[in-house]
């Protein structure tokens, strides 16, 4: 790898080891502009600026997808993650709106508007009648959740009994959660949240915040290029009461400055108190003796998170293998798990009959072993190799595959890996368990 | 299997081999009432009349940790089988709320309650004023999403350039849909809705819909019980304008009636043309030669489904290993690949602490094979065998699994199976290749 910021003087800067390190980027170089044009054009991401705007802001956007896939594939990560960690982690899945949550309060609410527009036409209201029955429509309308942990609490008794009230436990819940809107002219926003509510013993719980502390920095990094990018810190308590209240981000840092990822806190008891009236025999579990559990939150922006494996897998290179003109080869070195496409199929030019065949069965294989294949030898327009390769690249693609007429004969194939651009030859009836075995080989360090 | 229903006459009726046939229940045996309430008290859903109300209507409601995996698990499986089914199936995640379809008409709006609270309170605002400001307030509010459709549509442009603009191509999604209240006293409903939106040239649209339907139902088949509760049934064309529109409906014969799972239309080309302003030039395909595309829409439901497959898997049978009195076996016969928890892991009475050492063991064995696990050996409670047993089968768990002091000298424990009740004496090297083995022949039938 070879820094291409022409004023760059350092060696071991971490964007100048991904070609991202110019002091005074000309505008069309810029790491962020290049990576989100790169997101719009390879599929991450719809088009548009606003659509745009809101992925850069760590909020979700319209996924094209590629961006849909590497979402997916986050969210399913982060689940075995906390559900394999513990015995005593199940899963929950609790209602975005209203239910029986009517009447907590909330800002942002789903209101039917015909029937708001059918009470502003009556003529026969008085201003203090029209205002009074405004309100009370809208207080009796459905709030939205902005959190996950207001519905984890809720079913904290019924869960209970899941483990004959033995602490500790968790509840782990995905999902849309929504934040009003900050500014003028803004919208709310929705979040893909993650969230994991520990319920621990009191005298336990500060050390339960330290244990998951590092075990989901080390999910975040577990799928990380550059392992600095993602890093904890300490935050005072915001508004929770407790004096013992805790808490620690993870954060991203992104060019543009650091972000939060994911947020932990130890809670206390006073949340669970407050939603079950203060009734202290109904809230007891066993760890020991008998005990009202203290709460410790994870909360998880996956959107951001999707955001930040995209930055941190962003790299810039100089292509080695240009002949007359240098070339920035950009590439997406997402993590093997991660990466949306794990490999793709294609055919030299002229192809035949039997060369899209072989391509079929290849890819009915690929498929039956959950791994996620690119037709592109369905495509008929005709580019070079190098065209190719530079595409799958910025897909963030990690294997291509080229059948050919030696193919037929010998059955060798041509693979080509993202990572190294080593081109190496193999046997058709080897890939799918080499790629396989690379894949896990990658989710097992 | 021997029918429980006293009065019942019949031999083969569909109610009657479930033990669900009682022409006249008395109240405490309504299949209907046995199946809400083991949901509710074996962790499907949450507890609470209006939970229970929602669940049964086929909307979201909030589940409990068995559910949740039920849930999970049904929309995998759903997602699997449209991306593995063809190679031009892509995945989308599009938003929930306004996004750039501020413009869209829609009933269900989110609104910033606190900002309308402060307009009321307005004294300086005529009547006239007061409602103008209201009405333009609400008019720029974001509408949410009331199905998956529109979305998909809003894609077809980038998304064909992914496909090199051949069809036939299809575009994936599952995700919260609304629908407004029914009725006063309701509250609008949240939906897990599923959609495939396939774009092929116009002449082959209605094989497509033939297609589509066949491997829809077949789908939903696979994971049954008693397959003729899924059916299809046409519909006629409701408000789509084109005379050419199709649909078919596929419907489950619940105890209390006939109610839809997934609707499939063959829509025409006029969506597209509104969305897209009426260019055809910018919508124009290739499937030999240049045309607008078609759409099949599949639109499914699935909450409905969870409900689906629990009611379709409940059985009440005569207990034979009863002693004196006879009792009634409750099981959930939910399929291999959807029931929530594989296998439980049980230690005899008197455990030591070698014997939970195995089991730690087991189960992280499981886990990493991806077989959810119940820690049985866990609970402290003293309960027989026979009340383990049945709360297992309440829970539709596959194989109860008991490790005993046996086990330490001989390696042997008792696997025992949900569906033939026959416990087998297996090594317990073996258990997990034997559970995985049993799992995909399920998966794979």
């Amino acid at each position: 790898m070879v820094c291409v910021g022409a004023s760059c003087t350092r060696t071991v800067h971490r964007l100048c080891v991904r070609g991202l390190c110019s002091p005074s980027y000309p505008e069309d170089q810029d790491p962020t502009r290049l990576l989100l044009q790169l997101c719009v054009d390879r599929y991450y991401v719809s088009p548009g600026e606003a659509n745009k705007g809101r992925f850069q802001r760590g909020v979700s956007c319209s996924y094209g997808p590629l961006g849909a896939e590497l979402h997916r594939n986050l969210l399913r990560q982060w689940w075995l993650s906390v559900t394999r960690s513990k015995a005593r982690v199940f899963g929950l899945n609790t209602q975005s709106i209203g239910g029986d949550r009517a009447t907590r309060p909330g800002q942002l609410r789903v209101v039917d508007c015909d029937g708001l527009t059918q009470l502003l036409n009556r003529r026969d209201l008085s201003t203090e009648q029209l205002v009074q029955e405004m309100k009370s429509v809208l207080q009796m309308s459905s709030p939205v959740r902005t959190n996950l942990l207001q519905g984890a609490l809720e079913q904290f008794v019924p869960s209970s009994e899941l483990v004959n009230r033995k602490l500790p436990f968790g509840l782990a819940e995905a999902g849309l959660c929504f934040q009003p809107a900050n500014g003028s002219g803004c919208r709310p926003a929705e979040v893909t949240q993650t969230s994991l509510v520990w319920f621990c013993s009191p005298r336990t719980s500060s050390q339960w915040l330290d244990h998951w502390t590092r075990q989901r920095l080390k999910w975040w990094r577990k799928f990380a290029l550059f392992l600095s990018d993602f890093s904890t810190s300490e935050v005072l308590g915001e508004d929770l009461e407790e004096a013992t209240t805790r808490g620690v981000r993870i954060t991203y840092d992104f060019p543009w400055g650091k972000e939060t990822l994911e947020t932990l806190w130890s809670r206390g008891e006073s949340e669970l108190l407050q939603i079950y009236g203060g009734e202290r025999s109904k809230l007891q579990c066993r760890d020991g003796s008998k005990t009202v559990p203290h709460v410790v939150s994870m909360t998880g922006n996956m959107d951001r998170g999707v955001l930040a494996f995209l930055s941190n897998s962003f790299q810039q290179l100089k292509s080695d293998d240009g002949k007359q003109k240098l070339q920035h080869r950009k590439v997406l070195k997402l993590h093997p798990v991660l990466t949306p496409v794990k490999v793709s199929l294609n055919i030299s030019r002229g192809a035949t009959l039997e060369l899209r065949q072989v391509c079929e069965g290849l890819l009915q294989e690929f498929l039956e072993a959950d791994i996620t294949v690119w037709p592109g030898y369905l495509e008929t327009l005709q580019t070079s190799m190098e065209q190719l390769n530079r595409k799958y690249d910025e897909m963030g693609v990690l294997f291509t595959v080229f059948i050919s007429e030696t193919t037929l004969e010998s059955g060798l194939v041509q693979v080509r890996s993202r990572d190294t651009i080593i081109k190496e030859t193999m046997h058709i009836s080897q890939i799918r368990n080499f790629i396989s075995r690379y894949i896990s080989a990658a989710d097992n360090i």
